[in-house]
């Protein structure tokens, strides 16, 4: 227990996290005399905006999740623990993991916590089962065994009611990580499936966008914001805006218009991508300090980062609140590397940094194969050329020349060519009502 | 219902099982004029004998599971349809298939059954949650998952005695896929995970291949086997011969040799490659017959691959029991064109063929990188040769350019290189006692 104390007296540095925060920080403090253990409750750094390409046959979960040990071996302050966080005592600067071999406790002089964002269904949690979120390969994996299940349901299916149920898909949210599943079902429907059925047409397979909101993208401003939804509509993909989910189970979803009207939906793949809230940790720390968390979960931090009170204490990325920024990636990646650079400054003695500031390096969104929404400093522009800069910036940032090889190559097959490398699935699971 | 019956009236083929048996079947059939109905409850045609490589972190289940409806898409006088075959009536004609959208009955002129085989216990089926068998994509990541689980519980665990039966693996069965399996395992711990852990060393990992026979890869003869086993203890992997299985558990294996003699080993991962059984298919095509299948759940089939009495009726591969020949690919291959040509024959009027006679094209099995035992007509050989001819053999019979692409670079990655580019997995199951 507790191992790292054990080395050389250097100070601790504990991590939570393997995603873009921790990943980051980590690296950053390559070179401090520092003791680091990183926890998290996966082995790997999982690459969160390209999940849906797995969820859709694109790509292999393994090319989006590497080895988070494997990509710090070289690093020998080091070690990677697995196991899920369920305690932080700030007094006794403890973290408390627990695994399938026991609970560690594991002190900390400097504590970094970017234990990201979980999907939130405002309370509806009975929704999860039907409309599964997209945090982790566990559900990329069932919904890609949904997805292609789903046509192959409709191709046996012979009640033409239930058929068009088997060929609807209901995608909640639509922020990036919706329009992008939703314009990836649309292209497989109406290219990559092309002749592979003999009952049904995968062309009419319906795909509805849902969003309580006036417009998708909504981040992107008003300009990009209307031509992402112009290309959501050329995809084929049915945007129903202004419209929130009073129901989802096994036969579909219930949306409410603004007047209060309620609609059904038969569809039997639906995905939810429009609640965002984090794990309990942000609590947990905000109750530490008497606060409370936000709306979405998330604990209020200082202008520097860290928690009121506890400057050996940092939040990272999506479970911290600063200047109400977006759940990007850019937003952990930049304020890791501030952390780790504070903690690095504190220990030699240095000054700390002026309060952290974001820099926006932009905004892209992919809506499929060639068509995206970039905002890049004074730049918007929307189609290939957006595209191309999501490719070259997601190639940039995804880590492993193995995988870039393999993704570039998993790209050429899908988006010049048109079929999926990655079908294969596991069984998918149909969930019942209760 | 038995939409197979549609079709302008030409002959009803009903092909049972995507594996190498009904795609090569079906494939055969691509220029007879027959309507051919493939029926399979998954949609992948899966290259099993590569399945290993899922489990280890070589391959994605995409590279080795090709989409049947993609490959056969050009085929334009068949339809493949998902469904778990639930019968077969031979007086009717007709196959009950089900699945999530119900029942369907499909009707046939000629029938080709290649079910294929199953993971047996020898009705110890309690043993499957402890030590699954490798048949199914849901197998290899459930093992991925395990595999690589055990490692990191092992970092953490603190109890000595603990760590060690995290860091001991048991293989049980030393045929092709228990050898190449227990072989992955050991490379991984001495070579792929090297210096990714702090507080284990990979390489002190036990890999324990257990078989009750007195050699491994028995029907490669006396000579290859001596050698393979060889390669095998170089590998650092122990061999157990005549041992058998009295209890598998959460906590390990017990074993018990010759003489009656039980040993425990704690070991938290095995795996189930012992045992091959068929589905229920055969017992019911046998007892339609008035048949009993053999030891091994196959049913009895003329020298044409028929079932006696019912010349439209074609079992190939696993299922049927002819000349006892060995469940590998290049059987179930053969026999399924063989089944073809003998109904594209009787169709057009012509003289049925010769007996099903198999063409022993060799075996190949691979110990470990640069490490394989070849038989090739009269040439017997082991070391780099045999794993290039393995190499090859394997590339090309793999369906599809594009796999082949990226598991040529998965490979180079792997074997040239050490690591391991598919490491993500889902979230393992640990089992616990009931």
């Amino acid at each position: 227990m507790a191992r790292g104390s054990a080395r050389q007296g250097r100070p601790r540095v504990v991590v939570i996290g393997s995603g873009f925060g921790g990943l980051f920080a980590t690296r950053a403090l390559a070179k401090t005399r520092v003791d680091i253990t990183l926890i998290d409750r996966t082995t790997q750094h999982l690459f969160q905006p390209l999940l849906y390409q797995v969820a859709t046959g694109i790509l292999s979960e393994g090319e989006i999740a590497p080895s988070t040990r494997n990509i710090l071996k070289k690093q020998r302050n080091t070690r990677v623990q697995l196991g899920e966080v369920t305690g932080i005592d700030l007094a006794a600067r403890t973290v408390t993991a627990v695994s399938s071999s026991g609970t560690t406790v594991t002190e900390y002089d400097e504590l970094i916590v970017a234990a990201g964002s979980v999907t939130s269904y405002f309370g509806n949690d009975h929704f999860a089962p039907f409309a599964p979120g997209l945090k982790t390969i566990d559900d990329a994996l069932e919904l890609r065994g949904r997805i292609f299940g789903a046509f192959e349901m409709a191709e046996v299916e012979t009640d033409p009611v239930e058929r068009d149920a088997w060929m609807t898909f209901v995608v909640v949210g639509a922020g990036p990580t919706g329009v992008e599943m939703a314009g990836q079902i649309a292209e497989l429907a109406h290219r990559s499936l092309r002749g592979n059925f003999d009952a049904i047409d995968p062309k009419d397979a319906r795909i509805i966008l849902i969003d309580a909101a006036p417009a998708p993208l909504g981040t992107f401003g008003h300009k990009l914001s209307a031509k992402a939804a112009k290309q959501i509509g050329d995809l084929g993909v049915e945007l129903w805006l202004n419209t929130s989910i009073a129901d989802v189970d096994s036969r579909g979803v219930v949306v409410r218009d603004k007047q209060g009207v309620e609609t059904r939906i038969d569809a039997k793949v639906a995905m939810w991508s429009a609640g965002v809230g984090t794990t309990p940790l942000a609590k947990m720390l905000a109750e530490q300090i008497g606060q409370e968390v936000d709306r979405r979960g998330r604990v209020a931090v200082e202008p520097d980062l860290t928690l009121a009170g506890h400057p050996e204490v940092h939040v990272v990325g999506d479970m911290g609140t600063r200047d109400n920024l977006p759940g990007v990636a850019q937003v952990a990646i930049q304020g890791g590397r501030y952390s780790a650079d504070q903690i690095s400054r504190k220990l030699s003695g240095k000054a700390p940094n002026a309060p952290f500031k974001y820099k926006d390096k932009g905004s892209l969104a992919t809506v499929a194969r060639f068509r995206a929404v970039a905002e890049v400093g004074p730049i918007r522009t929307a189609g290939f050329i957006a595209w191309c800069l999501w490719l070259g910036v997601h190639l940039l940032y995804l880590v492993g020349f193995k995988n870039r090889v393999t993704t570039l190559f998993h790209w050429a097959v899908s988006f010049v060519g048109s079929t999926r490398s990655e079908r294969a699935a596991t069984l998918p699971v149909w969930p019942t009502d209760k």
